[in-house]
């Protein structure tokens, strides 16, 4: 691969890699600025980003340039198939960028999150433009990139990233495929329990039974947590790896929801790894542990158990459950403060009116 | 008028003013965020803008907004008669915003150029953060403003913000006008001479006597500042306010450069007071005292005395001449520390071919 060699020399650093999805790119690093709206702060890091050039037309071939979202860009990579998919019809280049303060992109290393004199640049507008700095510094320095098209890809808060890269930067990102992106979820805009009802919405159209369940399961732990005794069996009950006391009893009801979120988000017809393991059909899948009649309140509890291991030990290898990480593989230390110190509409069972 | 009042009770602090130029309009501020990107610094500070109601419909009419650029926003407000034009014809909201640290909107008071931790939110991504958010909150809390349609004006650097406001936030403005707004200046897109270019033509439109004197007065200020006499004759005869020697001739060269470039920018058909009083068609004006044979440098010297003076001191009230400040009126102190930190293409006398 002439192109790749012709990469390799430009920009020091590459490492060759086929990943387990089959894809093969190299691995590379750019300098950019912490902060580039002003110059109180000059510090820089060094931001990873995925580069496969085995399709492109060196003369002129489009870049179509992943924005990366809340997690290490190499799970993006390996599950955006649609770019493997159309890089050889349009004889594209593929780029994927890693979002700052996530995966190998630290700004500050492990003291990424110390306070927020260092997390206070994880924002959306300082990501995109790293994005942009890079797609420039790209085109400037790597032969037959500088009159390439680029369209922006991204799935999720990536696909909100592409299309607001496209909107703040026309003269760099010429389309933007924003996929699963849920671009109006803000506050005013979409009502809070628009996510959840779509969650139920998928579970629902297995079976009325298997969200009956699931529903009377919130009721039936609710009861069973206000007690020391009865949070100790819970806590037994779904292997949880730290102690549940009454007190904390909507840690678990919060990550029972991200769990049947999760099985709804990555509810593909295959199997995939996309936040971990799961089967085809995942939802599906779930359901069939719900589908009973439960005559008591252990049996159900034992269906929930069984039905959330299709997302949470699919492979039997989790040892226990953390509540405190819900995120599966995808590394998004940074998404709880991102979520915090930006108007991100994320539905919480506790806010929001649910069903 | 009403909608005064009205604005007057929802936005507190409001001071009416009938300028010299015969314009009315209150003032208000307006605290934003020092650093609108990230967190790590949550400093605001309180931005001027200045806001004429009396020709608005408050059904919907437009809002006209201008875009403030380096310097006291009233001297905008007052030199940009196309809006005051227009207001009554179109129903207009007058809204003139202030740049941050410029006029009275300091981030940090007196202390706002002291260092970058100080000065390093002076640049154009957060200025037009400021507008936006300015207009976002006008628009949500003074009624009837809601639904107003947004047009950003500018002159100058104005013009080249009403423009990239357009473009970077094309929610909260539909369209802007952009007035003498050299957006192309920057390096490796406009040829660095192209300013001096324009100014040279506007001077050798009068006559190539008046170029040719004036070419000839920089060798031959040139040639006499080499020494500490010459220098000193040459602090007199331009009635410098600070002294000259051989070693800051370029200062005085520099200034000239600039004096020049004013006489240009302010060239209009009117006497007018936007970067100082001037007659109508001041560069005419200079280049009567220039359209001589002059036998010998002294009385070139004094011709070249009289022609700036038509910028300088068209009052007669200036006592001397201070080449470290040539901005005139627009209280433009930030301006040298904003070009040192973005690209802008300020043509040198030293670093550009000249003519």
């Amino acid at each position: 691969m002439a192109g790749v060699c012709r990469l390799g020399l430009l920009l020091a650093g590459a490492f060759g890699f086929a990943s387990s999805a089959g894809y093969s790119y190299d691995t590379y690093y750019f300098t950019t600025k912490v902060d580039h709206f002003g110059y109180a702060n000059n510090d820089t890091f060094k931001m990873r980003y995925l580069v496969a050039d085995q399709y492109w037309d060196h003369d002129g071939g489009p870049i179509f340039f992943y924005t990366g979202n809340e997690g290490n860009i190499e799970v993006f990579a390996n599950n955006t198939g649609l770019m493997w998919d159309w890089a050889p019809e349009f004889k594209a280049l593929l780029i994927f960028a890693e979002h700052r303060y996530y995966g190998k992109s630290m700004p500050y290393g492990k003291e990424s999150f110390e306070g927020p004199s260092r997390h206070g640049y994880l924002t959306v507008e300082q990501a995109l433009a790293d994005y942009a700095d890079l797609l420039t510094h790209f085109k400037a320095h790597v032969p037959g990139a500088g009159d390439s098209k680029v369209v922006s890809f991204g799935g999720s808060y990536g696909g909100m990233l592409a299309a607001w890269f496209r909107l703040k930067y026309p003269h760099v990102t010429t389309a933007a495929l924003a996929a699963s992106a849920p671009i109006l979820q803000f506050t005013g805009i979409t009502p809070c329990n628009a996510l959840n009802d779509v969650v139920t919405k998928a579970f629902a159209k297995e079976s009325d039974q298997c969200t009956s369940a699931i529903r009377a399961s919130f009721e039936v732990m609710r009861n069973q947590a206000a007690t020391e005794e009865g949070a100790k069996a819970l806590e037994e009950q779904f292997r949880l790896c730290q102690p549940l006391a009454p007190s904390n009893y909507t840690v678990l009801r919060d990550w029972f929801v991200d769990v049947y979120t999760n099985l709804a988000m990555v509810n593909y017809p295959y199997a995939n790894q996309f936040l971990g393991p799961v089967p085809g059909h995942p939802v599906k899948e779930a359901c069939k542990y719900l589908e009973k009649n439960f005559t008591d309140d252990q049996s159900l509890l034992d269906g929930i158990y069984q039905a959330i291991s299709v997302f949470q030990n699919y492979t039997g290898q989790t040892h226990c459950n953390d509540p405190a990480d819900s995120a599966g593989t995808l590394d998004a230390g940074g998404w709880d403060i991102q979520v915090l110190h930006t108007a991100f509409l994320v539905p919480r069972w506790d806010r929001c009116q649910s069903n």
